[in-house]
């Protein structure tokens, strides 16, 4: 199958809600959505793959890669891969990079799945990142992934035409959510909590967006916590 | 440690001679070397990581990290990954890309080498690439470390300056063969052979752009051949 007949997208699904999202859109814009996943050692590692599977399951997806980067809890530097640190409540201040920060996770993530699209002819690789509405990372912002699409182009074999599209990034948690629900995604499925597997924590940074998002957009989460902060 | 006082560079270290001479060019130059080798389940991973430690040894590095990133086996597409596939013999035709290409490769790298660098605060990664005389990758031309080198600038933290540097990308193999000479590169330590790991089989690639370079620059390669081509 050449280029032009192509239309997979490699969707990256970490199993939260944002990744569920783009699921949808990707299916939804006419792509054939196939799904990224990375256990890369962090806490909630064995309940993200759960969520991936379902989410997948959902959308009838047979194309699911799982690579293991536990490398980057080998490298560490972050409460996310690095037990010895204590994650840090969500602050909700723009210019503050939280500590679960996994330092160039988005390059690392984007990496492979380059060399994936490559190998099965994917034009599209489609990432949850959000920039207004997010946690701060450098690695979540547009004019990374300008970049990236640039080195993408010039560091792969000329006939692919292979591009990130990040296609939620100006959007709020709340419109997320909103457009989420329009495409029937099933929340309740996808996990965000940082922190625990059985019953989300609802105060790690992850929990709390999700939370706002819900209480912004005027929907009921269906997920369980211990406790809400909003 | 500040940034201005931390002058570590990552050299990403296969064990072949081209990265043997980037580790010298590093120490050289006044860096303090801290070298990095990935396993990605290549033929002859073996022979490449006691020519790596075998390296960094001569040139007195403690600083080590060996990644497994087998997962580009898992996603196959080249010759050096997918035993199925046999290696090509040398084309030396700069619009063939050989079989051996993985896909990506470098973009892969490149993202562990900056997620180590942004943890142990490193300010430069380099890489042996090679435009001139090279297999005709297309993730080892200088436009594709233009564009990488902005995306790392974009996502990694403001207080990072890490940067991809290239110090032999024009270079030929000769040229590389004679500075390596000149630094004490210990050139009998280094592997190149993409086949064999006992004896150099002489015709891949690998060994036949080496075995040119030790012949244009008018020296003996010390390590043994099955064949020589040239």
């Amino acid at each position: 199958m050449g280029y032009n007949e192509n239309n997979t997208a490699i969707v990256l699904l970490s199993g939260g809600m944002d990744s569920a999202v783009c699921t949808a859109l990707a299916a939804y814009e006419g792509y054939k959505p196939a799904v990224l996943h990375l256990n890369y050692g962090q806490r909630t590692q064995k309940r993200e793959l759960i969520a991936f599977h379902e989410i997948a399951d959902h959308f009838e997806i047979n194309k699911r890669l799982i690579v293991d980067v536990s490398y980057l809890s080998q490298i560490g530097g972050s409460s996310l891969t690095d037990k010895s640190i204590e994650i840090e409540k969500a602050k909700f201040d723009k210019n503050h990079i939280p500590n679960t920060y996994v330092p160039f996770r988005n390059g690392n993530i984007i990496a492979i799945a380059v060399s994936w699209a490559e190998v099965i002819g994917a034009r599209a690789i489609i990432i949850g990142a959000m920039e207004q509405d997010s946690s701060g990372y450098p690695d979540c912002r547009s004019t990374f992934f300008d970049a990236i699409n640039l080195a993408i182009k010039l560091g792969t074999k000329p006939e692919t035409e292979i591009r990130v599209l990040t296609p939620i990034i100006d959007m709020t948690k709340a419109e997320i959510i909103k457009r989420g629900s329009e495409l029937g995604v099933p929340f309740e499925k996808t996990w965000s909590c940082y922190k625990n597997s059985d019953v989300a924590c609802g105060v790690c940074e992850s929990c709390a967006l999700r939370l706002k998002g819900f209480a912004a957009a005027g929907y009921r989460d269906p997920i369980k916590y211990e406790l809400k902060i909003t």
